[in-house]
């Protein structure tokens, strides 16, 4: 049973012992915090706003108005999120939840909602965690959220060039049980995975399971099928071309505001059959990074390779050491990997790395914890949400020559955000992907809240370090996206002139403009 | 001194017994035909159209309208584009050829066009093959060619991140000649390198020198700066970003249509220090195909795997085999490569390949041969069609799953529309590019002429295979750009909707549309 108000499935949240470990590591990290548990409203309680308007009779069938429906899809999964539904803020739930079958209802629920000039909010997974599905809008009659989660299957597996052609709506774990039986993988594992999907990673540009090499959704692609509200859009299955401006690269991340992404042609892999994977101490976090730079450089391609700072290091992994630790890792399925492994250490050695255990086959016990960790983070954070604690995430990218500045930037911003708002609390920083010019950084926050202003102190924090990456020359978001919550530093960040081609673009496409309302654009 | 009708250097072209043994070799291959050499005509007999305008006084320092500079920026240099030099066709030459020195003189030269409604031509080295830089505009009071030839600086290297600040308009070996003092390198080597620019790389989103990997200069971009008509889109240095749809690849492909690209920061590499070549034998060509496709498939990524069929390896690398060559290159600046060479090698031997010697370094000599005609190539094409030769190229993308009926539908097609239109020819194939999901195949096609009508058989030829490549879902171009020759199939190609969203944001950013009319989308 997915949870209306928290991330994933509701029998999954903490609980027992894992929730009181949890919450006693918290107190003893921050002596003197309080921690309260409060438990979310029930739905019947929420006192939603009634639909403002009936489906009509043909569409009925794929329309819901119950509060469930109304209330899972009003919020994404961000701290803020969470937050406001704990507190039952759901003042803009959508009036509608629409669950098309196929393109042809798609098509007759775009048709419904250009006439009548409702908004329309593509929905996936639900994970956004920037605004990107909330129905934010004024100005329209109602809002309609589609959710695609019907559109779940794998239409078509070519085993020769390695590609299927994929339902937008379909999850992770669905997806990867379809591709299966075929020897195949997409291998794309966001932190989401499991609840988010197909068309969510493209509308949104997600970040993927490599460290190196293609790894955002968008070298995935062969190809996309798009609907807009002026017909479909169908690039060719390509494996590159260089006819005119990439269709594709249009559509990947609009978040739905040019149009509803119903199947992609994605490039899969054999599942690894080898695989390697050690972890690196460093006593300097300066060093780490410039043998985590040399590596990125190196062109040995690691399918892992992220550095954790020591809080990181410490939290997620349980490895106290003042530097931090590089996490590697290779994987092929075609040929061993212990010789760029091997490579790969000694560079890390070479910058004063220490290899805690020799280097074995996928058994190093802070990978193997770190990775554990990674997936029951969105739970953890829920719980320690529920229990006072500010528990949140931002990520961004740079150049290598602009990160040390930056990083000293925005510890130094987040701190006194931190201090200002909770007195005490916690930066940690991990790279999530690093790429030969540059590192994407993602950074934790923890700090102990003041229930009913945890939303308010929360947005100081984030207010802080947007401006920070933002005169610093780096991205507001390296794969969260824009959605409505970094329309600010995102509208700085863009060239006018591309603002400029995109609000056309959308005005071709979308004429009514009803189409994600607010995100990446200005509303009408 | 730079050839005003052919191919790059005029000292360079094919003489003596160069000349006498090509001509003697063609003459050997196609017996009974007789080979007439013609000169071009002197540029003082051509006979332009006087220019139509004359630039005001201010801009007059920038512009020419001599002859020579006319002539030499109407046509690019296809066979299409040489023969009508030749024969003295230069109906379209441009009334004014710019040379801004900065992108002050830049601002100034398209106002002065946007306001008189003058159409203006962004040019690099006038290297295009399908008509992009080619006046054939209709309903415009004149047209202005803009040469970026000056803006030829390498204005900032970041060796940390490894990328440089590069203006458009340097050419290959100038921009190598100012990386080399920091021991960088930019490693993009389309044929056309020496007579090409920085710029229309970018704008046609050339191909490069390495076989897998990041090799369309798309994927070596950080961020570019373009001049609109309506303000400078500059996009920030980032490696990586998710924050809405990519700025930098609206204006990758846009063949001048919507600005003119000033500047990109692009990423580099140290040389290469380990390099490793060969060429691997092939009695059977399907079975070269596999081992062709199994490599690319293999995470092995060797910079060199291009697959010649018999008549390419013949024609080019002297090396005589049924079912071809398959050469093979590792390089690294970082580590030695002699392991994922073997394990390469070891692939193509499971599929029946033969490596006539032991792997060396650098010295197999079929993969030199190749190397060595390849630069020549295009000089000996020149020598060829002014004797009377049709030879030209063509080539597209697709998925391996359907690269073997493409293959045998263009084999059957071109060698129908040889014989219709020659008589007797060859065509051969080669791979320029593999990706894990399909090959870029790369077509040559060798026939005699008939002096004054070899244009209408080459666009027979080319319409033919242009029409097969359509029918089955392949790219009219991996990397030539589309021009104002592949629109017709361009056009059945991009999807509508996003032919609509590419003409809303081309009137967004050039509102008097004058950039670069009927490139990319239709005049007016």
């Amino acid at each position: 049973m997915r949870s209306w108000w928290g991330w994933g499935n509701e029998e999954d949240a903490l609980s027992g012992v894992e929730l009181d470990t949890l919450i006693r590591r918290a107190s003893a990290a921050l002596p003197g915090v309080v921690f309260t548990g409060h438990q979310p409203p029930a739905v019947a309680d929420l006192d939603l706003a009634p639909p403002r308007v009936s489906p009509p009779a043909a569409l009925a069938a794929l329309c819901s108005t119950t509060p469930l429906d109304r209330a899972s899809h009003t919020h994404g999964k961000a701290l803020r999120d969470v937050l406001r539904n704990l507190h039952g803020e759901l003042a803009d739930a959508p009036d509608v939840v629409a669950r098309p079958r196929d393109e042809r209802d798609l098509v007759d629920l775009l048709d419904w909602c250009t006439t009548a000039g409702h908004a329309v909010i593509p929905y996936g997974g639900g994970s956004s965690v920037v605004g990107g599905i909330e129905p934010r809008v004024t100005g329209y009659p109602a809002v309609v959220t589609v959710d695609l989660g019907r559109l779940n299957q794998v239409l078509e597996v070519d085993p020769t060039s390695r590609a299927a052609n994929i339902q937008a709506g379909v999850y992770g774990p669905h997806l990867e049980e379809q591709l299966r039986p075929h020897g195949l993988t997409l291998r794309h594992f966001p932190q989401s995975f499991e609840f988010s999907t197909v068309g969510g990673w493209l509308a949104t540009r997600a970040g993927g399971h490599f460290a190196t090499l293609a790894t955002h959704i968008d070298d995935l692609v062969e190809s996309m099928r798009v609907l807009t509200p002026v017909g479909v859009s169908e690039s060719r299955r390509l494996p590159g071309s260089g006819a005119g401006p990439s269709p594709d690269r249009l559509f990947l991340g609009s978040e739905g505001i040019l149009g509803v992404i119903t199947q992609a042609w994605l490039r899969l892999r054999p599942r690894p059959r080898w695989r390697v994977g050690t972890s690196v101490h460093f006593a300097d976090y300066t060093a780490a990074v410039s043998a985590t730079r040399t590596i990125a450089q190196s062109g040995l391609y690691p399918s892992n390779c992220r550095l954790l700072d020591a809080g990181e290091a410490y939290l997620n992994a349980g490895v106290s050491v003042g530097g931090g630790v590089l996490v590697l890792g290779f994987e092929s399925a075609d040929h061993p990997v212990d010789e760029p492994m091997r490579q790969a250490v000694e560079v890390a050695r070479d910058h004063g790395g220490t290899v805690p255990d020799p280097p074995q086959r996928g058994s190093d016990d802070a990978v193997r914890a770190w990775r554990a960790s990674f997936l029951r983070m969105p739970y953890q954070r829920d719980a320690l949400a529920r229990h006072g604690m500010l528990v949140d995430t931002f990520e961004t990218a740079c150049t290598w020559d602009r990160f040390g500045d930056l990083h000293a930037a925005i510890t130094e911003t987040a701190n006194r955000a931190i201090r200002s708002v909770a007195g005490v609390g916690l930066l940690t920083c991990r790279f999530t992907h690093v790429y030969p010019d540059g590192p994407a950084p993602y950074y934790g926050v923890y700090a102990p809240g003041r229930w009913g202003g945890m939303i308010a102190q929360w947005d100081e924090i984030k207010a802080a370090v947007s401006e920070t990456i933002n005169a610093h020359g780096a991205t507001i978001t390296h794969h969260h996206a824009v959605g409505r919550d970094h329309r600010p530093w995102y509208d700085r960040q863009r060239p006018d002139p591309f603002a400029m081609a995109l609000t056309a673009a959308k005005r071709a496409l979308d004429p009514a403009g009803v189409l994600n309302p607010g995100v990446l654009l200005p509303q009408g």
